[in-house]
């Protein structure tokens, strides 16, 4: 199996759930924590809403080692998810005496007000997580992991909390290309994910110049069986008068 | 509010927990579902396994007007959604004539197998969901719609049963481009948020030509609150002496 340390990430915000923005973070999170040896288990995507959020962070932070959030820290009135942590986990939210010397020293005197010094808030007990990029900080509060929505922030959030991450072995994969339906290799597929139960097997089809084909992606924490695996599966696929390539990532 | 009849996408796959595929069926599906009246409320990616797909299905089925599935349905082995469903429904998984007919037209004689014709099983009670891409359908069983996982599909699908939707009125929408970040707009927006409860307001960070700025949602099924909300909010703006134009989907 991939890993046996369990990660869920909650994305919150209604600009996701409305179809409005495509969320690229689950993505970028998923990649980063295959590097530390964390396996994402599950995502879910929730509205603004405090009770919604209070309950589902409860929920994912029983039931996975590591739970992440994004979005809604922002200043504004939409930007609930550090009073909605702070209930969730019962505690008071506290002006975060480092936060606010972060924001302090980022804006000009005259552009500080209510709204942006919101951001220095957090639930009691909560570590920050520095954004080198807009200075307002991300948290973290046992197991959960609350970071910025956009993009560039949450990626720069990712990397400054890695190395903090207790996982298992790193994931490696390896994908082919192949150049036929997935029907038409879904018995040997099938067959080798039954001789090869520790790596995780994958077929998926897509429309590559008109046709249909199929990129198989294979998922393991150890490497020789990984190969084993691989080479197998080309070897099968060849002999089953298929063209097939490596992917490189 | 947007409306009151409630949609759940459930995302099935491996390939969108590990990262390497960034889903693009959730705005698709959102989009839309907001035309038909349709609210979405939750996402959820949930891995190839079956006991976690029965009992996703199971509680969200439970909660939501509508539920959609995507992903899954294919021929290979790790194709595990119809199974899933029906055992979700407790009912048997049966060989759907018509399902049969549509696979044995697509596909030339040598090219039908056993896994291609599993494409024609469908959990007992099922109506079909057309696929005019590559004929294999998806299905719906009580409130819970079956689609594939490649977006050209699963596009297709979602045209072939909005008409059948039972929604509200459909959500509309407005989006003022904000020339400064949302820290310096926040308090004014937030008012405009308590004069117009029955808006949905949102507002998001963006970074353009290497700038902060922002961008405001505004959603209603009623389009003169809407249309007045959107007056006072560029008025307030202007007031602040920012830059703002309205957006064009």
């Amino acid at each position: 199996m991939p890993s046996n340390t369990t990660a869920c990430l909650i994305l919150i915000g209604n600009e996701i759930l409305s179809g409005r923005t495509i969320d690229k973070n689950l993505s970028m999170i998923s990649l980063k924590l295959n590097g530390a040896g964390v396996q994402m288990r599950e995502a879910r995507v929730i509205p603004d809403i405090e009770a919604v959020i209070i309950e589902t962070i409860n929920s994912c932070r029983a039931q996975y080692d590591y739970v992440f959030t994004t979005g809604g820290i922002g200043p504004t009135h939409d930007d609930i998810t550090a009073e909605s942590v702070a209930k969730a986990f019962r505690v008071p939210l506290i002006l975060h005496p480092e936060a606010e010397r972060r924001l302090l020293a980022h804006y000009k005197p005259e552009d500080v007000n209510d709204a942006r010094m919101k951001m220095a808030l957090v639930p009691q007990g909560a570590t920050l997580i520095d954004n080198p990029v807009s200075a307002a900080p991300g948290f973290v509060i046992e197991n959960v992991f609350v970071l910025a929505g956009v993009p560039r922030i949450a990626t720069a959030m990712m990397d400054f909390i890695a190395p903090s991450l207790k996982g298992g072995l790193p994931v490696i994969s390896r994908a082919l290309d192949v150049h036929c339906p997935e029907g038409e290799v879904a018995v040997g597929v099938g067959a080798m994910q039954l001789r090869y139960p520790d790596v995780e097997i994958g077929i998926y089809p897509k429309i590559t110049e008109g046709m249909l084909r199929s990129t198989i992606v294979m998922r393991c924490v150890d490497i020789a069986q990984l190969a084993a695996c691989a080479n197998d599966m080309i070897a099968m696929i060849k002999d089953a008068g298929v063209f097939v390539t490596e992917m490189v990532d």
